[in-house]
């Protein structure tokens, strides 16, 4: 019997209709990498160009750098063959190549890569990437001009957080699938809690700085509680609420429910980060920040409820369950939406590097239709750059996007907040689906954003 | 549009070829009830009782007692409607009626449950529950024989754990769904330790004593190590291998990898008891259990691992990460399998009842093959007896069945033992699917032990 995962890498992935038709062209060079944290269908994006490449030329080359960025300064590379492509298409993960957060950006690193660009005759070089591995693509895209060697470096927006996104980038890919998996676990949770009646569970949902991933899942499930970083609540206030609500819930007889937590909190709470050991928030990452993952502000909350209550001689005994989901999304077989989305962002960064853009990342418009309605397109990425402080020092960074309190995905998860803190409205959305009714469906977040625009 | 979850309760679940008609018969009260941790197709088994009192007579009625075998102590108990059972059909959980750990165990609980039983004119009592339940189950048959009063109890056998299990009874509800559950995330977590090349991720899987879990996820996804408990290694030893083969990985360029770890492990194993803070080990559950779910083996164990590499002067460094699942799998959506598998047993509790059979357990035979094969059957109760020690006192109950080291499964196990440890074998089953190819797969374990019994 086949196994699934040999019957997943046969689906077809719908092309839309731009793509129907790619021109025959010179052979091109092409060197391709992962970096920062693994998103799914990162392998759809490396076989869309693969398949566009060939289709424009059969002679032409496609390189992977191995192990993110650092693989073009140590020169570990391989040329891709179809038969390494085909095992990894419609699967999840960076596991073709490896992925890693060296960054490019010391004059010495910038000049090697010039040099290893220039001696791989590359035609172009994309880079699939968040917020500053795009930043970082603008900036060796810059150096490449500055120095007259002719290579188009091109963007492709990924990362879970999705805090990628602006009026062009309509959505980074990896979103879809992360929050698909997490909602997935959640729901059946919240089950769980229906079933077993005695527990409140604490999740922690990965998605640094910014809550889109715990607003969205929140939408999927109607957890009872969803803390949103972004309305900056003091410490004191989140736990008097969520005492609030067991107390509530505890008067109706339920002793149990859901909490969402997302991993950005610490940075919009200074009175969290003074609950830590010092030594862990100055264990910053190469990007300067706090290594957020690492702090179990799940134990922390449910600790500090358990202590308002007996502070407010409540007879209620909270049994807290703590949980972390963050890797379990990252590299998940993608949805269909990320698939398809990941397959057409690859076909388009091979028409760009054909029609000699550079410093752009590759995007598509109307995600939140039907393929037959999206668009390719392309931002430049230097209109997408602000400064910013990291580390005590002004940078060119491209911003993250936060949750925008005055947009629909909020307003919507607001209108239904307070029922869905006493009342169990639990949705369960079930495993990601590759067939059948609602294998397609995006979003709520996608959906919201696109049918309201702020 | 339709929710995945309206979709899902729409879905047609097979009948065996026993049950494709049932007789008329006379209208039957029947009381079922939820005992223990959930597991996922619970509502099923509900539903096939329920619609087989229908198909035998429209004024049948069926009596759901609630949060467990305290629902018929505290006479808390409601009559369940179609519309009722319906919402939850095909979905996971025990999230109709709710569940407990309760036991009926004291002389005054025995006469207090034959009260309510005679005064409710129950002819039969449906007890889903895993060994402690099933035992609990036959105790209750006895005592009305006893006293004369005519009900049918009947067993279902259910636990994620796959503990419950002899030649009578080929597999437990919820075993199949939560395998699969935790092997798509297992698997999940695989590519992300190949795309990230940094961590090796310590997952800790729900499962009271046996390793049946572990086992079976194992062989779904190939990870590096899978402790099983059942080998009875000590600390030392398990400590000892695990560095090893961090080494031995490193020295390839590999520094990740997936280990998984039993939640009963610290049953077999006294020194890890010795580890564990005194109070936790004297918090046992009523049914005498140590509550191995609270305590963290697998940060136990990587600590472990790092004070070795320290130890033995490696200049490897282990970047762990930590992982429980457990709740996430006990109210999933039922896999195909479980949602037919139980719904069988709910129609065979109501014809062992119509047949008068009583202290027996509802079982299915050839479920290993397609359900046109698949066969109504039942088992003595009390046949299945054994005498053990619990809490210092000898008591009857139904025995754990552990992993054999001599089975079929186990040994599947080995033969990819030393291969897994040191190349990335890892399989990626992906999400549960409801349709297409390979939505009606079973469980290696289930397969292996029907094709090659001992």
């Amino acid at each position: 019997m086949e196994s699934f995962e040999e019957i997943r890498q046969k689906d077809k992935v719908q092309v839309l209709p731009d793509f129907e038709k790619i021109s025959i062209f010179n052979p091109l060079r092409i060197g391709v990498l992962f970096s920062g944290g693994p998103a799914a269908g990162g392998a759809n994006v490396v076989a869309g160009l693969f398949d566009a490449l060939q289709q424009m030329n059969p002679k032409s080359v496609l390189i992977g750098f191995l192990g993110g960025p650092s693989g073009i300064l140590e020169e570990k590379f391989r040329i891709l063959s179809k038969e390494e492509v085909d095992r990894v298409r419609n699967l999840g993960g960076f596991n073709l190549l490896g992925t890693g957060r060296t960054k490019i950006e010391s004059p010495l690193q910038f000049e090697q890569a010039k040099e290893v660009i220039a001696k791989m005759k590359l035609d172009g070089l994309v880079i699939i990437g968040g917020d500053d591995s795009n930043t970082n693509a603008y900036f060796i895209h810059e150096y490449l001009k500055k120095n007259n060697v002719t290579c188009s470096v091109i963007g492709v927006p990924k990362t879970i957080d999705g805090d990628l996104k602006s009026k062009e980038v309509e959505i980074s890919f990896g979103f879809d699938t992360a929050c698909k998996v997490f909602s997935t676990l959640v729901g059946n949770i919240c089950v769980d809690a229906m079933s077993s009646l005695k527990y409140w569970h604490f999740i922690k949902l990965m998605g640094r700085t910014a809550s889109h991933v715990t607003l969205e899942c929140a939408l999927q499930t109607g957890v009872n509680i969803a803390l949103i970083a972004e309305e900056q609540l003091s410490l004191k206030d989140i736990v008097s609420q969520i005492t609030d609500t067991v107390e509530e819930r505890a008067r109706q007889g339920k002793n149990y429910g859901v909490i969402l937590i997302p991993e950005g909190l610490i940075e919009f709470i200074p009175e969290v980060a003074k609950e830590i050991p010092e030594e862990l928030l100055q264990d910053k990452d190469s990007h300067g920040n706090i290594k957020v993952s690492q702090i179990e502000t799940e134990k922390l909350l449910s600790k500090m409820v358990i202590d308002e209550l007996t502070k407010r001689g409540s007879s209620v005994k909270l049994n807290p369950i703590h949980h972390f989901f963050g890797y379990e999304g990252r590299c998940s077989y993608p949805s269909i939406f990320d698939a398809t989305y990941c397959y057409n962002l690859g076909i388009n960064a091979a028409e760009l590097i054909k029609a000699k853009k550079s410093g752009v990342m590759a995007t598509i418009e109307n995600t939140a239709k039907d393929v037959t309605h999206w668009k390719a397109s392309s931002v430049d990425l230097k209109l997408a750059l602000v400064e910013e402080l990291r580390n005590g020092k002004k940078k060119q960074v491209i911003a993250k996007a936060l949750v925008n309190l005055s947009g629909p995905v909020f307003k919507a998860f607001l209108k239904a907040r307070e029922s869905n803190r006493l009342k169990d409205n639990y949705l369960r959305p079930g495993p990601i689906q590759f067939s059948g009714p609602g294998a397609s469906a995006i979003t709520h977040t996608l959906f919201l954003e696109q049918q309201y625009p702020c």
